[in-house]
């Protein structure tokens, strides 16, 4: 006899932990499957270490950018404790009462689709009344030129308890350019080296700001030099397509990442192991009949951002309640596709929402680009002597609204959400111009660029 | 001869500037007359010199909040170095050079209305085609008990180059609050006498948790004694109505603000010597026929605060412009009534924007009041180890969009733009729910916020 739920998620990182939670929420009973840690990549081996080794690095630095401070300097091991404290020691127990108390059952092991509605973990069966959804993450590629030196990947990037004499980072998306700063701040030599320019996906600038910081905390960012092989003994000597060898006593792959959808049962409901899962504004995969298969997160390939799996996680548990009651749900994702926030935790910090120059010219907007000097803003020259940053906001000019904006410098992280809002909410312009930001604060940056704009 | 200009500006603080260079931005000629240093209060004896002082001991307290993180402490020299760089040495050349290429003309001395459009500045006339603008600002009252024994005011508190032994702060208010962390950090013994409670114009967890701030490092915060007296031989005896005394190397009266407007002719006109001026919400003062005299900043008593007059100084150009070609200004004051925003510069940190929960019930809207506990937000967690913050958002029941938010918390000062947002663009919960906060960042509180509403 099979064990029935309304709702089966496999995979309990923050994506699934959401699903489940909102079905709950609405009524319905859930079971949730995790082969690994409740709590997923992210609580242990991604947002949650990184940023616990990140914050000492910016909290020192930020002191040590003001003058009338002095002596601000980090203690290797206390970084190393707070980061374990943060990732719960990787142990999930927390994690499962949290999941025991909203109501959901706990399945340990691999989660297996075994037809329509129905999931395998080991040897026990379950059955969805409603939904099964698959919110199983990523995980990192490994190219092949490397895999044979075992590099790290971002999962022992974020959880090694040692520093490496020396590291190679292979990758100058977010994961190369955090754990550079990260590892070069704890003592190491870092070596960075991107293929093309860092964080590509954002406006030059951004990526710019961030390799002259790495660069100035002593990190060797070799721009646009590639890896065609590694060897370890001892330490590992990376081929280089300049001509040139590189020792490092650490390499760390960080070069992107692939959907954990190769051994969860998908060949059973006709879709190819390994894929990533396109879905509708309610999570459901396209490619299935019968409408009872999700996936959320990472693995539907919208937005690999927890804010964004939990996001989707929100919707998708939402509608699955909807439809469990008849009704077609009224919230959908709005936001996958062109209202994401992310926040880098480099020295600058960037942070970013919405469409690019490019990606809204792609879509048909008619855009207007505006520009300013962050370091210009009374209050950026207040937290930080000698404050270098850069704001980019991207303008719609039929409907006046902005439909993105891109900042880098320091302490820019938490000043993102405004733009968010202002892009998510669709705010005009001349009611912008009435949202008075604060003096001294950064945020008077806004007002300098409605300024610049002409208002 | 009169020297004619379209537009006389009284005052060049930041509001007198911003009056002038928009209304020169539309066209029309500016002179501008300040009786002490262009830039106003603000620059020399209020924000900038305040903020410069309590940076660095924000980030000596944010490092040391965090563990992985030794050594930071603050160096009292360089803190007044930066603070007297940040108040350009009390010299005003820049700002005045700033005026000369705005293409407003800088006089210098007592302003003085004599009559309808007329102005005296020492034996020059001035004669205005267009308006006449007062942003004369405000000056620090000191309560007669205290006038005796020569207390400092802000300007003092912000300005002075020794730490005195000790100190006492009448008033807990702004000023008291963010004085009292200044100086306690810099090393003084601060005693903090406030009549109620600290902040009262906030909701009272702001002021609970500001207090208990204080506390902690130091200062000893004594809710509810009022001075009845003060006498100064070397030290100052303060006389308290607890029937005590209390002795200080130095007192500062921070007990509130008066128009400076005694003594700038406002009698020639018919208007009162000392008075506020009403305006209306283009700050064309409501007491005076002809339309021809404004008021703009702290003067018109709407929103004493800097970027407040700075949004008023743009409005008032902004529609002396418009009116000289005949047009009735498009743009108009909607935010110092019911979206005007505040950081307060304490640890923790407080800022707030809108209406309270009192002030919204008072203009009849029907009232939701949401709370969080910041801490319990993982990018506050990260921050600072044992985060201590609370959240207040007031939401409009009727049309589902936030009236008000009051946060208290170290590093939220740069979070309250996105409320201000949200206010001022009236944007509806349904669409905040859509501008996902990024993780791990303080801003999840957004998504905490609208889960606790029930969204």
């Amino acid at each position: 006899m099979a064990d029935v739920y309304d709702v089966i998620v496999i995979g309990a990182g923050p994506t699934g932990e959401n699903v489940a939670q909102r079905a709950v929420r609405g009524g319905l009973t859930a079971a949730i499957i995790e082969s690994e840690l409740a709590g997923g990549e992210c609580s242990y081996w991604a947002c949650m270490p990184s940023k616990a080794l990140l914050r000492p690095v910016a909290a020192v630095s930020e002191a040590n950018h003001v003058k009338g401070t002095a002596g601000a300097r980090l203690e290797v091991p206390g970084v190393f404790d707070r980061r374990d404290e943060f990732a719960h020691h990787w142990k999930d127990d927390k994690q499962v009462e949290w999941l025991k108390n909203a109501g959901v059952d706990f399945f340990r092991g691999a989660g297996r689709i075994s037809g329509e509605r129905a999931v395998k973990v080991a040897d026990t069966e379950l059955r969805a009344r409603q939904a099964v959804v698959v919110a199983v993450g990523t995980r990192a590629v490994v190219p092949s030129a490397l895999a044979g030196a075992k590099p790290w990947t971002s999962r022992e990037a974020t959880s090694a308890h040692e520093v490496p004499d020396s590291l190679a980072i292979i990758g100058g998306g977010v994961v190369g350019c955090e754990m550079a700063a990260a590892w070069s701040a704890l003592g190491a030599r870092v070596t960075l080296l991107p293929r093309g320019r860092l964080l590509d996906r954002l406006p030059r600038f951004a990526g710019d700001l961030v390799a002259k910081g790495l660069a100035d905390s002593g990190v060797d960012v070799r721009i646009g030099v590639g890896v065609t092989g590694a060897t370890r003994n001892g330490s590992v000597t990376l081929t280089l397509d300049d001509g040139t060898t590189l020792e490092a006593a650490e390499i760390l792959a960080a070069t992107g990442r692939a959907p954990r959808t190769d051994d969860i049962g998908l060949e059973s409901v006709g879709l190819t192991p390994g894929s990533w899962l396109e879905v509708d504004d309610t999570m459901r995969v396209t490619a299935v009949e019968g409408g009872w298969l999700y996936a959320s997160g990472d693995v539907n390939h919208l937005a690999l951002l927890t804010h964004m799996g939990k996001y989707q996680g929100r919707i998708c548990g939402d509608a699955i309640a909807a439809r469990a009651k008849g009704n077609e749900p009224e919230v959908r994702d709005r936001s996958s596709k062109t209202c994401i926030p992310q926040v880098i935790f480099t020295l600058p910090e960037v942070s970013a929402v919405g469409l690019t120059k490019e990606q809204a010219e792609a879509a048909g907007h008619t855009v207007r680009v505006v520009e300013y000097e962050i370091g210009d803003v009374a209050g950026a020259a207040l937290f930080a002597d000698g404050y270098t940053g850069h704001a980019q906001m991207i303008v719609d000019e039929d409907t006046k609204t902005i439909l993105g904006m891109t900042l880098a410098g320091p302490g820019v992280g938490e000043m993102i959400h405004a733009a968010t809002i202002a892009v998510a909410g669709q705010v005009p312009l001349d009611s912008l111009w009435h949202a008075v930001p604060s003096y001294p604060t950064m945020s008077e940056l806004w007002l300098r660029l409605l300024e610049t704009y002409g208002l």
